[in-house]
């Protein structure tokens, strides 16, 4: 798969790993631990949502950074990788198997 | 910036804008409106968490794979896309930048 | 502690403990488990936030209903109970206890 | 309906309103609005969440109570308070009414 910014961001994010926490944030989530990050991602997508109701769409684009920046972190703690994520949309054969998917969980 | 199987899927979201509601997942969620994608979000992102911190990483990439792909349809609904989301990533000038931000916010 | 139509519905929530899964949704929950729960936790609250910044504030009672009831069957599938919230929340020594908590948070 | 700890701490929130914001947490939510404390009713839901699927059940209990408590300051900020929940929760026609209700939302 072409390689993309949000690659290149998650192996800046990766090489942060076993960084100084006083002196990265990403170093310091790293150390705090899988929850903690969790929970990060879980409070930027509180902020996706808010912003995404609200009346000035382009408020949306910086909560979703912080959205897809944790994701990344996440992933990465976990030992996976952005491509894996594309390698289970690209499973899922196209929009068809992505809506068939969806459909059975709603 | 590099198209990317991301990006594709995102042209094929919007392509379902319009469509039949009763064929396709993605032209319900237009039609529900923006509240209704925003609460898929917001639902996708708490299973993304309660993947995170249990004991089977590789149950985190279906649920990172769902919480994307309804990112995708939110900045599409809204007229935004996930360059507008790289460019808000560059903006911040690299980790540092993403670093500091998150910092603020802590 | 006074007793309270809550502690009337948390008692009825724990009836339905080892009941039928297909005659009864609180029944079906416990069978299901607690990470099950506590994304139906999740859900409900993200139903919250959403009618909460909604034009219509009574669109917020409903949702907020379904997260207290969420609660209480989260609390009960762990063995705790509404009182051992409200003892939390007495521990803390009125509003100034939990402000102080609160403020240690942000 | 009988009055409870928990109608006590509503009404300690009220009184808070028009506070110092910087003597007061509870002014200080009330002054910065509706989605500052939807935001934060998410985040402590996300904690919530996130305790609940944990191995150690006691740590619901601070989590719930911090969820209980942001939800009363919702309240209270949007006019409402929890004898309305509790009002739609009785008006639900007990436990097989919050069911039906929960059935539906499968």
């Amino acid at each position: 798969m072409a390689s993309d910014q949000l690659d290149a961001l998650e192996a800046l994010i990766r090489s942060r790993r076993g960084g100084d926490p006083d002196a990265s944030y990403v170093a310091r989530l790293f150390t705090r631990g899988r929850a903690k990050i969790a929970q990060k991602l879980g409070e930027e997508a509180v902020e996706t949502v808010i912003a995404a109701v609200g009346s000035d769409p382009s408020a949306i684009v910086p909560e979703a950074a912080d959205l897809v920046f944790h994701l990344l972190v996440l992933l990465a703690d976990a030992g996976l990788s952005l491509d894996d994520v594309r390698a289970e949309l690209a499973r899922r054969e196209g929009l068809s198997g992505l809506e068939e998917k969806a459909q059975r969980k709603e």
